[in-house]
């Protein structure tokens, strides 16, 4: 069986940050402005202290930062955009895409497929993976696909299997997250926890590679329904006489039981995944992990690793990005990749809504 | 390589129907109300014979005919549902994906992996493949895929080629289309095109089938960006302050454009598929075409034959369904791949919005 590999990885991340300070100054205007107008039970403050230590997470990037931090707006402000005018996903995603191309040095008629696998999609048709195929100039077809936080590993297993069973050669997973579109930010439970950003990575059959490259060793998805995390948007509003906006169509999450039920999913399943492989917790040189709390990303590498592992043996990045769904795990993993050599293992695993977990279990190979 | 097979095919089928008659009584009635109330220009009657002579339709199925034809809405009443009941989505799919299951003899738990391959889906998260998977008690993982007409195809392709790689035994690809939703039923020019349908496949590993089944000998997918067939809904809607509806938040077509472009890249994407499997038209038993117009299947039946297909050869089920967006193809293939000998040959194609063209070349194996 061919095997696939990773062969460049780009990121594209929006130009405006937003700072904890800035975040929760906003927002406790916001708070002041609705408790003026006598709102019961009143609006309470929030902290950015408590934001850092209960996350980990210091800022975020955005698309649009004046409409976020607006006490009277509170959501981006993404004007429309005529169809003949590259839609904000795509965008997104011609950046990101082009920067992997450039690092695996493929040309983009060369990519046979392109699966645009996020949490949301910006519409229903044409899909929005076309509509990037098409800005970028690459063949063969594409398509969108979600599975929300895990939908990056979720794609690259599609994309493996596609390389894998020999249908394409090469292609492009690409993750244009606009969380900020899908986040409450006059929730003070979760209004500091995503951000925006895409995330890009070329797949090749392994044998068709030459530089230096990730070999996909194998990959596991698995996924368990729950509603603790769920966002009831979507095309049926007008069958529902449900036109206005209502609290559960931006993202709904219940915290405490997602953080008891998922850690051990995601411990179980990295550990039945390595067993299955034959390879040890001690030979991992890195864990890529999904970005959405530091805590529990700490909790996950000490289970994995059975010690505390050092940072840079598991590199957070949601400090700068916050939670970026699916793209968390692929921005470390794009910028915190080198220092390994030729042989060495390391795991990307997301995990989150639906529930979900990914695991692609890979192996640095080609020049050192 | 393994390959895989089609093994168990389900269709749900609404319990409610509307004639063209029925449909043009409620538009008709929606015009005189328009133009009794002075709309500028006004609007034109519509008529049951142009219906079905322009695209075969006669009938339609819907999840609600009350809503369609009450010329004070026109679109379909679809009560919200609480959280801890199933979606619409996934009812209509567990009834589909049931029969599927039975028909290939098959247990839920032994399929791994279940993709909800649709042009739209009900809510960004969780995924609608997760709730279809928690309903039917499959294992393994699930998720949403979308390429609106072609879902189905490039699902069979995705599953498929899991298959052919080894990371799963068995899938189910399941196609809950919901097109009375993103419908404009007050539009003249295109309210008689859709219907509510929802199909299921059982893919299996070829060499673990004992059954009937049809083995996919190969599949190709292809796609070209166009915006003759497009819908702008979406959750950026709010950010862009747009949440009142607008026409093109529905189904959008060029239909002159899509016709003249969508049927030289149908025609050309079989001939080239068939040449690169060296199967000669001739060998052709049965052509399960995408149900959108018959005017176009006469064409593509023709052109792909070298003859005019009968009605045999070529199955056309949309003058009872309608367009049904991804299920059209499946529908044709689950009602009509009876009378076909072990070692008999069959197409399945797809085309439509993206644009997008998928076509499954199977071959009838398995006991007489």
């Amino acid at each position: 069986m061919r095997k696939a590999a990773i062969t460049g990885s780009g990121v594209f991340t929006p130009s405006q940050t937003i700072t904890n300070d800035e975040l929760v100054a906003a927002f406790n205007a916001y708070a002041d402005r609705q408790n003026a107008a006598g709102a019961e039970p009143p609006v309470p403050h929030s902290s950015a202290a408590f934001i850092t230590s209960a996350s980990g997470i210091e800022r975020r990037f955005v698309l649009d930062k004046e409409g976020v931090l607006d006490p009277d707006r509170m959501y981006p402000s993404l004007p429309p955009r005529a169809d003949d005018q590259p839609g904000v996903m795509a965008e997104m995603a011609l950046d990101a895409c082009g920067k992997a191309l450039d690092m695996a040095e493929v040309a983009p008629g060369d990519i046979q497929a392109v699966l645009c696998a996020a949490s949301n999609h910006e519409r229903a048709y044409p899909a929005i993976a076309i509509e990037i195929q098409e800005l970028l100039g690459t063949s063969g077809f594409a398509f969108d696909m979600n599975v929300a936080c895990s939908s990056a590993t979720f794609g690259i297993q599609a994309a493996a299997d596609m390389i894998r069973a020999g249908s394409i050669d090469r292609a492009i997973v690409v993750n244009p997250e606009i969380c900020s579109a899908h986040l409450e930010w006059r929730d003070r439970d979760c209004h500091f926890i995503f951000g925006d950003v895409c995330t890009a990575l070329v797949l090749e059959a392994d044998d068709l590679a030459q530089g230096p490259r990730f070999t996909i060793e194998s990959t596991r998805c698995a996924t368990k329904f729950s509603n603790n995390i769920r966002n009831n948007d979507g095309f049926l509003r007008r069958t529902r006489d449900q036109m206005e906006d209502r609290r559960d169509m931006q993202f709904m999450q219940n915290g405490r039981k997602v953080f008891k039920e998922v850690l051990p999913m995601v411990s179980a399943h990295i550990g039945d995944h390595l067993n299955a492989e034959g390879v040890s917790a001690d030979e991992l040189r890195r864990l890529w992990l999904h970005q959405a709390n530091k805590s529990m990303n700490d909790f996950i590498g000490r289970k994995v690793l059975g010690r505390i592992p050092s940072p840079e043996e598991q590199p957070n990045i949601l400090q700068n990005y916050a939670n970026t769904s699916s793209a968390g795990s692929i921005i470390a993993f794009a910028q915190h990749s080198d220092g390994l050599s030729p042989g060495d293992r390391g795991l990307i695993c997301s995990f989150g809504a639906g529930y979900s977990v990914g695991s692609v279990l890979v192996t640095r190979a080609g020049p050192a």
